[in-house]
C-alpha cells in the first residue's frame, strides 16, 4: 500500500485514508462515476489516480467501462474497515428535513420547469433535482430565512426563484443571472403565475449594483467551484444581505472541491468575511446529469466514455450567517472565475 | 420594537433577528426551557432577555413558571415569519442516519448503562439520550471513523465508550476521565462484557501521556464550552490523532455558546489548529435533564424555580479532519476552563 500510495502521491494530491477509501469505493460499486461521489475527493484526482491504479493492475475496465478492483486491489485494502450501508434516512434521503407537506409545491414546481433551459458549460452549468431544490427551500423554512423575507438569488441555472415564489412565502425575489435563456424562462413563468421574482441581467464577476446593497435577508448561490469564484459569489451574497442575522445558502462539491479547498473557503469565510458557518450538511443535493459533460472532458479511460446513470454529482448545503463584525466587500472581480485544475472541464480544456 | 431592543442591548448582546426569534419562540412553546431551545440563544442571554422583557409587559408569567407573550408582544412580531413547524423528519428526527440497522445495540446499551452515575456540576457533566449517543456512532460509522479504528473519548459521562464496545466495530477504544464514578462504572462493565475499552485517569488540562500522542484515528468529545476548554479538548484530540484523514467529533450547544463564541471556535479550528470542519448537524444531540441544574442558577424568575421536563439542552454536532499542514499542540491548559459568563451555571456561582 505505501508503494502504491507514494507512486501516486507523484501524480495527484491524495492521503492514505483517501486512497483506502477509494479503493473501497470500487467494491461498493462498479460504477466509475458513482465511486466518484463515494470516494469524496475530486474528479479529476480519481480519474488521475485511475489511470495509474490501472497501470498497476489493480483496477480493471470491464463491458460498458465498468470498473473492478482486481484480487491485486483486494489484497490492498481491508474492506471491513466501510460499513456496508451508509444509514442514511430513507424518508428523508439523509437530509434530516421532510417534504411531506411541500408535495404540493413540489409538483406543481416540476410541472412548471419543464422545457427549462438545457445546462451550457459556458456558464458552468448544471441544475439540483426537484427534490433537492425543494429541500433546499424546506431546510431554509426551517431556519426561519424564508417567510416575508427580501431573497436573493445569484445565478439561477436551478429555478430556485420558481420554487421560492410559487410557494407564495417570501416577500420577494431577485434573482442576477447572465443567461439569456434563463432569464427569459423565469420572467415567462413569473409572468404567467403573477409571482412575485425580479430578474436582473448580471455578471457577477461585477460589482453588485448599489440599489441591491444591503436589501436582503437571505441569498442563495450555487457557485462556480474555483476559489476565485467563490469569493466572487460570496462577496456579492454577503454585501446584498441587510446585517446581522440574516444569511446565506451555497452549495460545495467535493467532485470539483478537493477538501484543502473546502479548507481555504471557509478561512475565506470566517478570516475574509467574518461570517459564522452555522450548519454543513453532507451531499444534501443532487444534480441531474448534463449534457454536455463528456464533450468537456478528456475521455481516455473507457467509463469517460460513457454518460453516467447514477445521479453522482452532489454538493454538501453550507448556511452562514452574519453576526457583528462581518465586513462587506463589493470590489471587481479578476480574470478567470470559471476553471482551476479541479474543475472537472478542466482536462478537457484543450479541446474547446 | 427597535425601542426596546435598544433597551435589551444594554444588558446582553442581541440582534434583532434574535429577538425576534426569540419572542416567536415564547409563541410557539409556553416552555421556558423549550424556547430556550427554539431560540438558539444562550441560556443567560434568553434570561437576562425575560427579565426586562418581563418589566415592559411584554411576558408574562403563568402557573408553574409557564411563560406567555402579552398583547403588547404579539404587537411586536410577524409570527407569519416563523414557519408553524420545522419540517424534521420524523422517521431520523432530523439527523439524517437511520438506527434502524442499531436496534439491538441500542437495547443492549439502554440496559447496560441503566444505575450509571448522576452528572456532577463539578465536571460539567450532562449526559446524552440513549438514541443521541447511537445517532453518533451511526454518523461516524458512516464516515468510515468507526470500524476496526482506534478511538479515543475525551471525557465520557455519555458512556460511548460502553455504545462502541458493545458494537464490537473499533479495534481499540481508550478513555481519558477524571471523574472516578465513571472510570469505575466503564471499568466493571468492560470487564463483565469483555469490552477491548482501556479508561486513563486524566484531566484534559494536562498534556497527553506521550504515549497516546499520534495513536488513534477518531476521536469523540462533549467539550467544556468555554473558549479555553474547548481550546484545550481539541488540542488534545487533534494531538491523538495519527495524521490526515483522521476525524474527531464533537458537540456544540446554543445553551452555553453564543453564535460569536461558535466564530471563535471555528476559527481555532482553522486557523489554530488547521484542521477542516466537514459536517455541522445542526440539534444532532438531545441531553437528559439533570438533577444539579436548579442549583447552579439564580432563580430569580418564576420558570427557573420548575425543573424543566422537555429536553431542551441540545448540541449541534461537528466533524473535523486532519488535512495536510494541520498543526499539533500538547501544552498545558492554563486557569479556569470549566467557567465563562456564557455557561449556565454562571448565574449561581455565588451560591457556591
Amino acid at each position: 500500500m505505501k508503494e502504491i500510495l507514494a507512486n501516486l502521491q507523484k501524480r495527484v494530491d491524495i492521503n492514505e485514508r483517501q486512497l483506502e477509501r477509494l479503493l473501497e469505493a470500487f467494491v461498493l460499486t462498479n460504477d466509475f462515476w458513482e465511486a466518484i461521489a463515494i470516494s469524496r475527493l475530486p474528479f479529476n484526482t480519481v480519474v488521475e489516480a485511475s489511470r495509474q491504479l490501472y497501470s498497476e493492475g489493480i483496477i480493471s475496465f470491464e463491458d460498458a467501462g465498468r470498473v473492478v478492483l482486481t484480487e491485486k486491489g483486494k489484497s490492498l485494502i481491508d474492506i471491513e474497515k466501510y460499513p456496508p450501508s451508509n444509514y442514511i434516512c430513507e424518508s428523508c434521503k439523509g437530509r434530516g428535513v421532510s417534504l411531506e407537506q411541500w408535495q404540493e409545491l413540489l409538483e406543481d414546481y416540476r410541472r412548471t420547469v419543464e422545457g427549462r433551459p438545457e445546462p451550457l458549460l459556458e456558464y458552468d452549468q448544471g441544475y439540483l433535482t426537484i427534490d433537492s431544490t425543494i429541500a433546499r427551500v424546506a431546510f431554509a423554512d426551517g431556519k426561519g430565512d424564508i417567510r416575508k423575507r427580501r431573497i436573493i438569488i445569484l445565478g439561477d441555472d436551478d429555478l430556485l426563484s420558481l420554487a421560492l415564489g410559487l410557494s407564495r412565502l417570501p416577500e420577494k425575489i431577485t434573482v442576477l443571472e447572465i443567461d439569456q435563456r434563463l432569464i427569459e424562462f423565469i420572467e415567462r413563468v413569473a409572468k404567467e403565475r403573477k409571482l412575485n421574482i425580479e430578474v436582473l441581467k448580471h455578471d457577477l464577476r461585477n460589482p453588485l449594483p448599489s440599489e441591491l446593497l444591503g436589501k436582503f435577508d437571505t441569498f442563495f448561490t450555487d457557485p462556480v467551484e474555483t476559489l476565485k469564484g467563490l469569493e466572487v459569489f460570496m462577496a456579492r451574497g454577503i454585501a446584498s444581505l441587510k446585517g446581522e442575522g440574516c444569511a446565506g445558502y451555497f452549495g460545495l462539491t467535493t467532485a470539483e472541491s478537493s477538501f484543502k479547498k473546502w479548507r481555504d473557503i471557509e478561512k475565506l469565510l470566517l478570516n475574509e468575511f467574518g461570517v459564522l458557518i452555522t450548519d454543513i450538511l453532507s451531499d444534501f443535493s443532487l444534480y441531474e446529469n448534463w449534457d454536455y459533460l463528456l464533450d468537456s472532458i478528456k475521455k481516455d479511460l473507457p467509463p469517460l466514455q460513457q454518460k453516467p446513470e447514477a445521479l453522482w454529482y452532489r454538493s454538501s448545503l453550507f448556511r452562514i450567517e452574519l453576526l457583528e463584525g462581518y465586513k462587506v466587500s463589493n470590489e471587481e472581480g479578476q480574470g478567470e472565475i470559471y476553471l482551476d485544475e479541479e474543475s472537472i472541464a478542466w482536462s478537457g480544456r484543450e479541446n474547446r
